[in-house]
């Protein structure tokens, strides 16, 4: 068993240039998957995703390979890739393309999520999380948002990323349109919306806006909406986190 | 008027020092806090609270200083103390004392939020900033919680950290069973809860557990819960981020 043991092993290069850029993840059309749990879960129920695993030496002996062509990395030159602090000495290498779905086929879906620039990592991975929990099937991002198989994002989705089916959507103003064409009744998030999210009443098929940390849903989207629904608020808060919003709204609902 | 020039003016170490470290912020008795419009309603609203105000000479020059003894600071050395990206050349040290509230006092509201152990400084702020909105009259934490006067915890609270009464819990077990002597139903976000969110009638004179990150709520503080609830989760996942789980439970009752 051959051993890579320095950090100028070109696999490691590699690696660690996934790590750092969206450049290099969209033309690899790979990105990296941290964690012991989550890589045998992708292994056993999504060995089409998979591209290749890293393991520690440490791991190796500890919990053997978890797959019979996973390379065996030195454990100083694995952290060395690794974005947790807390590694558990194995990676694997992810592809982008099958987990980007067809925007039409989305579409179909009953329960959809748009996303409008949403920039924060931690904000999109949560999302993506909650939006499991919360039952949507289908999750539609503007090319504006985050990244989500950066890092961060891919780490606070906690596992999400595998199975709730997203994409990203090259004109967002269209795809709500599309939406609505489509039979769903489109809600947005909104400050200074009209309905208060506790006394509307939220169609079966459905999508829900959620805007830009910042500066919220852009006005051409907001104006497309059926309903802008807002989240009462009490004491002298302006608006809530974009992740908390989200999750009340889908909660809600 | 004298400006400091220097990153190495006492004063610029004394809020470089508060930045960096609680021990520094527990001996000053000050953090800091940074942002125009909420230094400016602080002024306004709780001049107690302010010890010292800085702004850049650019802050100064374009807005004015907000209140008399403002110390004028060259720009670069405002930026060198600031915690945020885009800072916006002012600066406050505020005194923590005062913001620490008895918490016998926080025993009398009627809607009382706990915290055990919450370590993630935006989860923190993040909770701080939705319990304003959702009406939490009160909030105490265990002494494991990471420091609200963290510059990142502060920053994710949105100035909430100013207007929601709070205090640290030396013994947060003894701190369950003098709610509940004081006629508050505790409910307990549990993962492995019997009542289902949906189906519990949450009474009006109430405290809400939320637990840590990782581990949840340990279980001697669990056990004295009246009520472990959980919040219905679809998919395979497996629990939801503090400040998601805390949001949803807020805003459900």
């Amino acid at each position: 068993m051959q051993i890579i043991e320095s950090n100028s092993n070109k696999k490691i290069k590699e690696l660690a240039a996934l790590q750092r850029s969206k450049k290099e993840r969209t033309q690899a059309g790979l990105f990296v998957l941290e964690g012991d749990r989550i890589i045998r879960d992708a292994l056993a129920t999504r060995k089409d995703l998979v591209d290749n695993v890293y393991v520690s030496v440490s791991y190796a002996s500890e919990k053997g390979v978890p797959t019979d062509n996973a390379v065996v990395v030195a454990d100083s030159v694995l952290s060395h890739v690794c974005e947790t602090v807390t590694d558990q000495g194995i990676l694997a290498t992810v592809r982008e393309e099958p987990l980007l779905r067809n925007e039409e086929e989305l579409m179909t879906k009953d329960r959809v999520l748009v996303l409008e620039d949403i920039q924060d990592p931690g904000n999109l991975g949560t999302i993506i999380r909650t939006a499991e929990a919360a039952g949507i099937e289908a999750v539609i991002m503007s090319s504006g948002t985050a990244d989500i198989f950066s890092p961060k994002v891919v780490r606070s989705t906690m596992g999400s990323i595998l199975r709730v089916p997203f994409t990203y959507s090259p004109d967002i103003k269209k795809t709500v349109e599309c939406l609505k064409k489509s039979g769903h009744v489109v809600y947005a998030a909104h400050l200074k919306g009209a309905a208060d999210m506790r006394k509307t009443t939220f169609e079966a098929r459905r999508a829900i806006i959620i805007g830009n940390e910042g500066r919220g849903i852009s006005d051409p989207v907001a104006e497309l909406a059926d309903i802008r629904v807002f989240i009462p608020m009490q004491g002298e808060v302006e608006s809530l986190n974009a992740a908390v919003a989200a999750a009340i709204l889908m909660y809600h609902i």
